[in-house]
């Protein structure tokens, strides 16, 4: 691997350059009015990865385009996927920035912009990984394929038919995300675990007109009362969520895992400060990190009802809603999910008052473990390029689009993250460090590598 | 009194002009658009009683005026104090009228208009009594005092100072306000009870920001379960408040009002029909008047917290506020049910969330019953009136003034309904029918007679 490392590092200086001209594309898929830039980001990423000498093109969707490339490997070689998305969260200096957020710079010892790590930087590895083999081998080391979307920002909407309708052309042996983070600490990490989601909306609807309190108080039921009652029902003392059968496919984290998770000391009192709360919240029995990663929760996101002026006013309110989210973990299955929780739902709602409830989203969680050919090669290439043992984390969030392209490509993804969990994603001054522009884009390499050799 | 009765008849045409010409004044308290018609029609009331021959002004306070009137009666004749307001509810056609609202007219053997009921032709019967006294006898039989004020549709908030500075001026043996109404089925009705009020803020707070459901769900407090906890342990199952010795100081209704409730069959089938649902709701073990007359009850008046928009947003909300109003009846304290209830608040409060508890408003609940003279007095007028025994009813919401005058000018306070609850009262096309006038006018006529006996 001298060769390539070599490489990389003769070339890193203008590899940084180029990043700062990627970053200073405002690419805010969630923005109408910035689609320009949005194509002009795809269209200056193929042209990028075409000069490194990879077959690379711009394919249109329904929404923003996606960036396609691919390089032959040796006969026989593994086929390996890489995904990244080039658009970007919408930022404004009025959001707490120190500059303008696509004027990116130097300081610190950080590339500073929005899409820095989250997740220009981070796809960036790859393509200065793979341009690096091209200059000192003419060719990677697996058959190497490249899908970068442009609406991850804003959920995605036009990569799973646009997948669906390539599976021949996108088929891999397994894909590789850098999207997520290393462990708080700095250390390496493979990201193995996700949680699903399942989010729905409540309506509890009472009289057929507002009421006044006075006069009907105590003869009517009131539908925010009752939406009250049905929240409170769902989580018993404990924090537990009360549908039936609910923790029923719940697996527990591996010895594994487990013994990785204490390696991180996750200071549990840090992140009370760092919240502005006495005491954390959640489930009994459950370490933070474990209720964080490893546990499904029970969140109300909105809730609604009645006059929400100054004062008072005494008024009987003739509908209530909330929104309400389950964070789901493997193996757990989110349709059953719904079913249990719409069921305990429509039961907890008290007489006297109607219920709807409608599911807006599922996305299933996400276990891909750490033993596969892929995940090896991963931990490899991290503990080669960082020179200690990489963790195993998982993330609380949901990356839909991991279960999507395990589901339609039948491979297994491996999520190698490149950042540092305060890197600033979705907040103001993003930022990523050279140094791991640099162990990042080394990572890469010794993943392809490695993917190679199996 | 036969004298009086046939003055009432004789003028009784005149005084539904005058009423017509009151209405057409558009005293809306609540628009300070308005100030200079609220005004106009103080000074048109007054004007108005002094030219029946009583000393009546227009005097001044923080806000709208307030019209005061005295006539002397017989030497040791007991003194009574007359209140009503004459300012009045918004309306424009948009509401729902069916013509402009203060172009009042008569249609349907009533005269309608905003205020047609509530309150200006309800004050007015007794104003035309007094008048009927005035030109039957040149005098009335009691020491009459009237006081109508302007504010009361907006809070009343410059009566009780305008009261306490005139204590000796308005002392009175004894106060009629008819400013509530018959018994649903039309029989004449005295008005017992009326309950008190409670009003709070709960506001419930969690991480000093906004998170993410997915990176913090399950580590974290979040407010809105928090307060959906603190709302549904509010109630037991039976819908029964909480609260510590809640109910230690409730009184039940007497025999002799249960026998008159009993009366008039109230149709709960009908009720629920009415609002459009299939059940009543509230407390078990009570019906629904006596839920509606004389029980407390626990209403969520407003709730707000997190993402309101459409579909879902995956937030866990720093903050989530209720508006709450508890219903207090005959004899609870509003402090002390207010201690009590803001005490068990704070202790459903769950682990992690700060809690602020603000008490926005506070009335007393006031049981006049029927025994005094005065009371007795008016159910002879009523019975006289109507050939039959008036109903004892009471009213679940709250008139703060009532309990202001009882308390401030020491005397019983008769509530004298004389309107029906459907006449529309801050509804469109509020109506008084010529009827309720002319024998409301009776009935103010014949309790000041019979008041001037006592």
């Amino acid at each position: 691997m001298e060769d390539v490392i070599r490489e990389i590092d003769s070339a890193f200086d203008a590899g940084v350059e180029s990043l700062l001209s990627f970053l200073s594309i405002p690419s805010v898929s969630g923005d109408p009015a910035m689609a320009g830039e949005v194509g002009r980001a795809a269209r200056w990423l193929a042209d990028y990865i075409a000069a490194a000498g990879l077959q690379a093109k711009v394919e249109a969707t329904g929404g923003h385009p996606v960036v396609t490339a691919n390089a032959r490997g040796p006969e026989g070689a593994p086929t390996l996927l890489v995904y990244g998305h080039y658009d970007v969260q919408p930022a404004v200096v009025g959001d707490g920035w120190t500059f303008e957020p696509f004027s990116p710079r130097l300081a610190d010892g950080a590339i500073k912009g929005r899409g820095a790590s989250d997740d220009k930087g981070q796809l960036f590895c790859h393509v200065l990984a793979a341009a690096a083999f091209m200059r000192a081998r003419g060719s990677v080391p697996v058959n190497l394929k490249m899908i970068f979307e442009g609406e991850e920002e804003v959920g995605s909407m036009n990569l799973e038919p646009f997948i669906a309708a390539r599976r021949e052309e996108l088929a891999a042996d397994a894909v590789v995300v850098s999207d997520t983070s290393r462990a708080a600490d700095g250390r390496p990490a493979l990201t193995v675990g996700l949680r699903g989601l399942l989010c729905l909306e409540v309506r509890v609807g009472g009289a057929n007109r507002d009421l006044h309190s006075g006069s009907f108080g105590g003869a009517v039921a009131n539908p925010a009362n009752g939406l009250a009652k049905i929240i409170a029902g769902l989580t018993d003392p404990e924090g537990r969520v009360t549908a039936e059968g609910f923790y029923d496919r719940v697996r527990a984290p591996s010895d594994k895992e487990r013994a990785s998770w204490a390696l991180l000391k996750h200071d549990e009192e840090a992140l009370a400060r760092s919240l502005g709360v006495d005491a954390l919240g959640g489930e009994k029995g459950f370490t933070a990190l474990e209720r964080m990663w490893a546990r499904p929760t029970f969140d109300v996101n909105g809730i609604t009802a009645g006059y929400q002026g100054e004062g008072p006013k005494t008024v009987i309110p003739r509908e209530a809603g909330a929104k309400l989210s389950f964070r789901l973990v493997p193996d757990q299955y989110p349709e059953e999910a719904a079913r249990s929780v719409e069921e305990k739902i429509r039961s907890l709602c008290p007489p006297g008052l109607k219920i709807s409830v409608s599911i807006q989203h599922k996305a299933s969680p996400v276990l891909t473990g750490d033993r596969g050919t892929a995940s090896a090669a991963a931990v490899r290439a991290l503990r080669e390029t960082w020179g200690m043992e990489p963790a195993m984390i998982r993330e609380g969030g949901s990356i839909p689009v991991v279960e999507s392209l395990a589901r339609l490509l039948g491979a297994p993804v491996v999520l190698m993250g490149l950042g540092r969990p305060d890197d600033g994603a979705h907040g103001p001054d993003e930022r990523f460090h050279l140094e791991d522009l640099r162990r990042g884009t080394e990572a890469a390499a010794r993943f392809f590598e490695n993917m190679g050799k199996t």
